[in-house]
């Protein structure tokens, strides 16, 4: 049992991995025979270098521009350094004792972005999925919900939230574009109604201005949120302010690792009591669905602080503009098809003859990456501007090449 | 904007935060004042800088032997530079496009340890407030679980799932020692049954052998379930292969860094069928609670390589017996007052005289960390054995002497 602390050898020779990675990928197929377990440890140094071997070096890497897929982001290197500052404090935010640099950065990240919502607190959460659980548990508490209605395009963890919750669960179909219809909302007295900002499949969003009255108005704005800090595009969001409460993933449109997001309330005090759970060895009341908890406020302080809200903003509109060039490209060839114009960064496409997997087969086999939806039951390619520099028309030449 | 790679001296430099930190904590009182979205970006190296001056180097560390107060461990430093990794291949376990390599960690890791619990597989979640919401969750759908029953010393998470999932909880008092009376469990046929290894302010196992006859009966092994992986301490959650499902926290007794938990289920498959929710973006149903997540099994696959199942053990066997050798000093010395005999390495001691904050105050000045909870309506001291080499002696001597 050697529990030394590292030397600066064995720091740099770990941090050498990731520069090879970041210089070049390479494989090795020994992911399936490796024993995760073994009877005798190997030592930290060379467990860290088999781990890099069977995973840095052979994942796929959201860190290329030909990363046009998924709205998993390339992540700043400042996140990868306080990530691994993160895992050495392991400070943890259930208590003040073990977390008060944590949550300390925690509430000011928090009274830093809040207010680009018209919200006026809230805490992180591991995710948007929990965001919105967060959300749709303060709902029921506070406004006594009885049911859960969105729209057919809402995400998945919206009715996983409203199951897990006992809540029964309530569709209204969307335009062509992806819009709630409002005129078929209904009777929305006891219910708590979820509008999205950035559907996972369109990134369209739904409309919030006038906002519609229901018992509580939760905003999913796990994809769009961000576009809030845009002075070019937030008003695409305009009317969020005037919702209950607003997620957003900072794990996407915010560029940080998993697990990263924030659930946002209009009036937090009285959201974050209705939420609360004591315990004898707690010295403050534990807020939200998570327990013990990581300071996932700090790597998103250090990309705040490194980008600032400009830089934040330029980026987003990169996104933006590459999204709607690459539309515009498609949109203007007879050969494929485009879903929409996108709104938010995010483009339905396909070729108009062929198969839609066979496309994004060949295309991957040359480094562009797009994934793949369906919408009205058929086949849609799929591609999220969440790299700053995606090789949009590469991209485009390539499809058209096929 | 200037989103390039970093170069081997950004790196060492970021690194260089963390090899000062292990060798002195400086302190910087800027966080009060500090904007962390400022108009204009800083750039990372400088945002780095500034994030290692405002939490690295302020952060309570529990990687010092006088860590004796909560369940948060010292992390191999493994785990800093694996989570490095982590940051930068931002792997998303939601989708096989995006987290193929974290899903096949995940899985080989489940596969390594669910055997110890007599489990047949399962999958990791941030922590193990969500692994006890899973289980209920699970409980519910599978086995039509009409109420939680738990012991008055089950985690606050195990209540707050019920909350959650809308359904009654009942209490069951313990004996002095902490152990659940199960002769006053009372009718369990609609029940699911939560059994507690390793309470949170004691550290008792409730008896598991045999198990109670119930609907479904889940333990939270989030502190001592690690105890499995040691050849001297497995038998002391003697009959936990009987239960339905448990969660083991990975961020306790397996020194991860936060969010890293394992929720097991003695028949997987059926499990993981009554938790998924799919999804038109998706080419895999997503199971369990989380949808985006991060790979949090390649820290732990990286400690569990460097430790090996030996390494794990002896680390446990050292944690226990210094509890143990605390548990003696404290009972033999008439000025202090022992709860009871420690089981799991957890110690509930407190002064005869004086009061219990006071000298969990002056010990801290001398830089020994003890925490504080109530037993029976009583402050009491409370010591958690996580780090595996506390310097108890040191600690009773200081307690002795204020």
């Amino acid at each position: 049992m050697n529990d030394s602390q590292p030397t600066e050898s064995d720091l740099k020779k770990a941090l050498n991995h990731l520069l090879e990675w970041c210089a070049e990928q390479r494989s090795d197929n020994a992911l399936t025979s490796v024993n995760v377990l073994p009877d005798t440890g190997l030592g930290q140094a060379e467990a860290g270098r088999l781990t890099a071997n069977l995973s840095l070096k052979r994942a796929q890497s959201f860190q290329s521009p030909g990363w046009f897929a998924h709205m998993d982001p390339p992540t700043p290197w400042v996140t990868w350094t306080t990530q691994a500052f993160t895992a050495a404090m392991n400070q943890n935010l259930l208590h003040p004792d073990t977390g008060e640099i944590g949550r300390r950065m925690e509430a000011k990240v928090v009274a830093a972005l809040a207010p680009h919502f018209g919200m006026d607190g809230g805490h992180m959460v591991p995710g948007s999925t929990l965001a919105n659980l967060t959300a749709l548990w303060a709902a029921r508490e506070i406004a006594g919900a009885k049911e859960v209605v969105a729209s057919e395009l809402a995400h998945l963890s919206v009715a996983k939230a409203a199951h897990i919750l006992g809540l029964p669960y309530r569709t209204v179909p969307c335009d062509r574009a992806g819009h709630i219809e409002t005129d078929q909302l209904g009777n929305l007295e006891g219910s708590c109604l979820v509008l999205t900002a950035g559907a996972t499949s369109t990134g369209s969003v739904d409309p919030m201005s006038p906002m519609p009255k229901a018992a509580w108005v939760h905003v999913d704005a796990a994809w769009a949120g961000p576009l809030r800090l845009s002075p070019t595009h937030r008003t695409k969001l305009a009317g969020l302010e005037t919702a209950q409460s607003v997620a957003v993933s900072a794990h996407k449109w915010l560029w940080q690792p998993k697990d990263s997001a924030l659930i946002l309330f209009r009036e937090s005090k009285t959201a974050h009591q209705a939420l609360s759970f004591g315990g004898a060895y707690l010295a403050a009341p534990n807020i939200g669905v998570m327990g013990s908890s990581a300071a996932r406020a700090i790597p998103l302080a250090a990309t705040l602080m490194a980008f600032g809200r400009d830089g934040i903003a330029e980026r987003l509109d990169a996104c933006v503009a590459l999204a709607e060039r690459f539309a515009a490209h498609i949109q203007a060839d007879p050969e494929f098809e485009l879903w929409a114009p996108p709104e938010t960064g995010v483009v339905a496409w396909r070729p108009v003859k062929g198969e839609v997997s066979a496309l994004r087969e060949r295309l991957a086999a040359q480094g562009y990456f797009v994934s793949q939806t369906k919408l009205d039951g058929e086949d849609w390619l799929r591609s999220v501007a969440i790299h700053p520099a995606i090789k949009v028309d590469a991209i485009y030449e390539a499809a058209r090449n096929q």
